[in-house]
């Protein structure tokens, strides 16, 4: 969908501080964008997505969970990012589709056909126009920010799920070339933010 | 799947009322039977149906809704009806996957397609052997209940809703035919009861 963008990546690679960064560059250059993430303000969204981290909800099925994710999502959509597209705007949301594809797909094992399958019922033709890829193996992202944070649920989920959720972006990525601006985190944080800015430029989108 | 019973009708048609009487049934005749509905006592399921009948939540679009009865189904199956037919109860599910089709599919409007798409990957292989159809045309059944009920929304949202999810359980048994018991309670609750009893054994449930 047109001037639909989405950010993605797995934990540590510095995803929060180039949507941030984008956002800053929207508003220094008058860039009529909205940024969302899901479940993002929309407040049947936000309680689906209670229900889907509370830690007592242990014994939830991953069919369940990948459910969730999309009703969420497709609460989300017609609550913020549909308005905003109608009304010509630029849409930025951090972690969309590929995070089901990557997280339910491949790290937990339900296969990217059955993701797939799911979410076009949820999301219909809102498929992002881009998507940008911060591309760093988990075992460097982890390096980077110091280990994994025990306080979280997933991170402690271990390296090999980590690994797993990688390769289910590089296999998304695989079956969808064109819509990925892959970029690789490598550099300095505003050096990465450039190179997203650059390729947004070459796309047209900025 | 192999006794894995489900009984659906519209409202009014004394559905509660024969899944007592079935109950007793199979308590006095030592039949090992579980009887259960959806959420059915499945802590995950159980918040999930919270968020659909909150009536705080009126934003909620047909599709959310729509995947959180699947992903409700997908936990309370998983939790309550799976296990017990492994260990080879006959399971009797009050309401099921018929009630998306007639309710979200043709009453909503979402289409029968699209209900069958999204429940065949939340159910998998559990398509009930037998359901049992409570047949009684809306206009009846809201007479012989003596009016609907103010403080239910959906039985305030009238009669041309009802008669679309009655149309919406018709054509499903069309598409289905060899699956559906359908029963008429026009006599006495006794009789229906009867004529319920008199189909399983005939299907070789009992």
């Amino acid at each position: 969908m047109k001037n639909f963008i989405t950010i993605e990546g797995t934990e540590g690679v510095g995803k929060s501080t180039q949507v941030r960064f984008l956002q800053e560059y929207c508003k220094k250059n008058g860039i009529d964008a909205v940024f969302t993430r899901e479940p993002g303000g929309s407040k049947v969204a936000e309680k689906i997505r209670e229900i889907i981290l509370d830690k007592n909800n242990g014994e939830m099925s991953d069919v369940c969970e990948a459910f969730l994710y999309a009703a969420a999502r497709a609460q989300h959509l017609k609550d913020i990012v549909i308005p905003a597209l109608n009304e010509g705007k630029i849409v930025f949301c951090d972690r969309y589709i590929d995070s089901s594809y990557a997280y339910q797909g491949v790290g937990r094992g339900l296969g990217l056909d059955f993701v797939k399958k799911l979410n076009d019922l949820a999301i219909g033709d809102y498929m992002p126009q881009y998507t940008v890829f911060l591309d760093l193996p988990p075992e460097q992202a982890f390096k980077r920010k110091g280990g994994a944070d025990e306080n979280d649920r997933l991170e402690m989920s271990g390296n090999e799920f980590f690994q797993k959720v990688y390769d289910g972006y590089k296999q998304t990525i695989q079956n969808d070339k064109s819509r990925f601006i892959v970029v690789s985190p490598t550099g300095t944080k505003f050096e990465t933010h450039d190179k997203i800015v650059a390729a947004l430029k070459e796309k047209g989108i900025f």
